[in-house]
């Protein structure tokens, strides 16, 4: 059977499971599983969740315009200045850049939406679109938790291609995003480049990166287009996206992120307008006040993107943080950060573009229970808001300073439960169950142990945890004791040393190495030999 | 200036500062925080999540009263038999209790909701109402988890007292029900009589108990009657309430909990219907059938509770557990249970009946990163759903087979976080902040620090955690790397040296101990002296 005959069939299952139908029990039960009855996967439909009402989020819109037509933005480049006022914005005398609410809303009107976010693999591409979640990394720690040893030090290469190797399998993590800034490296333009280089090559999902400043753009799209196969295949699929600081909060341009900002709209490369403005500190500290600057922020970034080049991929990216108000620090595990980021993925709805935001960074220093309740409630109601793209999922501790790749394996668990959340309750007349529940209770055991409806129910919408534990007490006594840190430590073990993808061919990359020389820094004997 | 008084002005406070009023905010800043402008407190409004559209919720409803039609009940007691028959069930040949549906609507029109759940201190009284939101714990696990010794230990009535003490002084965790049985008191009544005693000594929070047998209520009653000043005082406010699970499900009447029920209703304690099938085991796999099936059951209960004394208070208690399916061993931590016990809090909203259910049991042993998630996500999709009260909410472990009093102090953080997600956003024109915003951008620093916002809303707009830990890495390995066990487990030991609740004098004490003598097995000694 031809591979699209198979997925034909499969949701042609899928179908008639969700109508109930005898026909498709038994089709479920003679086949294999396919992608789409997994009980969770990429692009789960969220939006049961929203802490804003309607009408909180038209106040916000209103205030947002109120706020680009009479504060504006400060620091445009004369690039900048020049593509907004020809699309329609003023310049004024106090040399901030305005945009008449007009601008704005033709910009949204035509902004690209419902885009595909490519993988160097089609199995990992993500349809951005309505509520559809995907959950992966990001970040820029410094540091590389060391779960063994209980320290923190500093983050290196290795440790971003092993983090890139190890997203690359797990299924909950459904796109890679730098995470650390390679310490080692300190010359700006070989940070970038092999940042991109180590991300790229480790993982066949969908890659976010980061660059300096302009000038670090054109290798980088040179090895993205020898990578591809050609600059046009690239274009048609580009899969690496820019992780773009364009604003610096509030209401200013970042000169050098704006150079990149531009380089990479030319060069085909999807941008992450990112707005990471601090609620108590470069925010308003009023939660309403965070996401008003926030989505002005990024709606001006929006503008620009288009006003270069109209429906150019963008990332409605409106990532406020939180402060703690005693201290000024930065609190991403707080609770204010969860409500936050999940009003955020509702403006992105209001406007209808592909919103990111960020969920899942811990403020505890190591993978322990106060890393748990904060990344479990802060990405579950990510999830469940409906946001496209949630950020920062996966692997994040001390507020974005540390990144643990044990805490990789252990979140791509949790994001698993999350997802399962976000799936929500299938009310069908088989789920309602009335038949079943009257037949164990007048005829059959008495109970639902082996029963059919359980049986067929067992793989498709329970989720199991890899490496989460579900022993009974004495079950786990007798297995002494086992933690659940030692099993991830053990895992990531097992995966570094076995897992060397090899989606960018040894041959590819014998040119780029030929073509870039001493510019790349991952040793091959540490890819595997 | 008198209590009420107090009240009127800072809840009318609160309406102001919702509005934005000036006014409100001089006020606020002359005066110190009051309880109603505390960033979260019990019974704060949920209702924002709900995984069930209303065509669910209708669909569901008529699938019980068809299910209450046509499969009913077995194993009803002779008293009860004739307390449904005389509303106006049926009672067939086949030995099962049948409802008809005029007969259940009726019931849900009549039943008491909008009820208070007392404290022994009134400050600790519940308004269980709409969506208004209550944690607190629950459970009967048998063992206490040693986190020092990382082992499990039989409990002890000792450490339900201990247990009842540490909550007592948690803000975020609202009443206390028996989370524990205490295996050094074998004797059923001995046990019931004690848990009950060691409960409402501990804490002057609302208490929730179960009993063995009918003729286990009665010594229970005079010693509650005894300490509330008189069987009127108790029954005027009474603090106690019954977690009764009167079915074992699928659909059959347990017969010892039903003769509870009865003496419990007698003597005028509220009762905790409970269902507690188990889907995939003793409710269907499905999600929606297992919602189905606990409805179904509860309201089997309701009917029965106010066939035998119409109005008597309830709480609606639909605890469907789940399945790990691989094993059918119970998994508390899962995300089906997630989603299970948020659509069982809209059913209760759909009948407007004070709903319970159960969350935060983690299928993890200890205190560690999957207790987090699991706790995390389950205990803030339940408060987001607007569940009024939230049982196991904290402390459990092990699918509610351990309890760990440490995790208590770590879960009222947690919890904290749940009720400020709860909270949400407020969207008011100060809120909003575009004055703030303008001022910073166009006249003032450029930053919000220190700003007359920022210091307004640093105190009753952000949650801050007791032992959670928000140090940089750098401060965090100055100060030796704390370990958020440790602070627990000092935590713990601070407060039970030290925290012995008088509530109950020392000469009520006397004599209880003077009238049960023998039967009263907490030492005087173990109670402060």
């Amino acid at each position: 059977m031809s591979v699209a005959l198979e997925k034909q069939e499969s949701s042609s299952d899928q179908r008639s499971r969700r109508s109930g139908g005898r026909e498709a029990r038994r089709a479920m039960r003679a086949a294999p599983l396919a992608d789409d009855i997994r009980p969770v996967r990429p692009g789960l439909e969220g939006g049961t969740y929203g802490p804003l009402s309607q009408n909180d989020k038209e106040r916000i819109h209103e205030a947002v315009l109120t706020l680009l037509e009479t504060v504006g933005f400060a620091n445009a480049i004369p690039s900048c200045i020049e593509a907004l006022t020809r699309v329609g914005a003023t310049y004024g005398d106090d040399g901030r850049v305005r945009l008449p609410r007009a601008l704005v809303l033709d910009t949204v009107r035509q902004a690209a939406r419902n885009f595909t976010l490519y993988g160097q693999d089609p199995k990992h591409d993500m349809l951005i679109q309505g509520k559809r979640v995907h959950y992966g990394t990001a970040g820029a720690a410094v540091h590389l938790v060391d779960v063994e040893k209980r320290e923190y030090r500093e983050s290196l290469l290795q440790d971003l291609y092993d983090a890139a190797r190890l997203v690359d399998g797990l299924d909950n993590i459904h796109f890679f995003q730098r995470t650390m800034v390679p310490r080692d490296i300190p010359d700006p333009l070989d940070m970038d480049f092999n940042t991109l280089y180590a991300c790229v090559m480790g993982t066949s999902k969908h890659v976010g990166t980061s660059f300096t400043v302009r000038e670090n753009v054109k290798p980088a799209l040179e090895m993205l287009y020898a990578i591809a196969g050609g600059e046009e295949n690239f274009r048609a699929r580009p899969f690496v996206s820019n992780s773009n600081c364009f604003v610096v909060p509030p209401m200013k341009f970042a000169e050098d992120a704006c150079g990149v900002l531009e380089a990479c709209v030319e060069g085909g490369i999807p941008i992450l307008l990112l707005s990471a403005g601090q609620a108590g500190a470069t925010a308003p500290a009023a939660i309403a006040g965070a996401v008003v600057q926030a989505v002005a922020e990024v709606l001006m970034g929006l503008v620009y993107v288009n006003a270069i080049k109209p429906g150019h991929p963008a990332i409605f990216g409106t990532w406020p943080f939180v402060s703690d108000l005693r201290t000024g620090a930065m609190s991403g595990g707080s609770a204010e950060q969860a409500v936050l980021t999940a009003a955020c993925a509702q403006m992105a709805q209001y406007y209808d573009l592909p919103g990111g935001s960020a969920a899942g960074m811990s403020d505890s220093k190591l993978p322990d229970i106060q890393a748990g309740y904060e990344k479990g409630i802060t990405n579950v109601m990510a999830g469940l808001s409906g946001l496209n793209l949630v950020y920062e999922s996966a692997g994040m501790h001390a507020s974005l300073l540390g990144f643990c790749l044990e805490s990789l394996i252990i979140d791509n668990d949790m994001l698993g439960h999350c997802l399962r959340c976000v799936r929500g309750i299938e009310v069908t007349d088989d789920a309602l169950s009335i038949d079943t529940i009257a037949d164990v209770c007048l005829k059959g055991p008495g109970h639902y142990l082996g029963n059919d409806q359980t049986l067929k129910l067992m793989q498709t919408e329970y989720f199991y945890p890899a490496v989460g534990d579900r022993f009974s007490p004495k079950e786990w006594n007798e297995k002494g004791r086992p933690d659940i840190l030692s099993r991830a430590i053990a895992e990531k073990k097992r995966v570094l040393a076995e897992r060397f993808p090899r989606h960018v061919s040894r041959l590819l990359d014998d040119k780029l190495r030929a073509r870039f020389g001493e510019m790349i820094k991952l040793p091959r004997n540490k890819m595997g030999g």
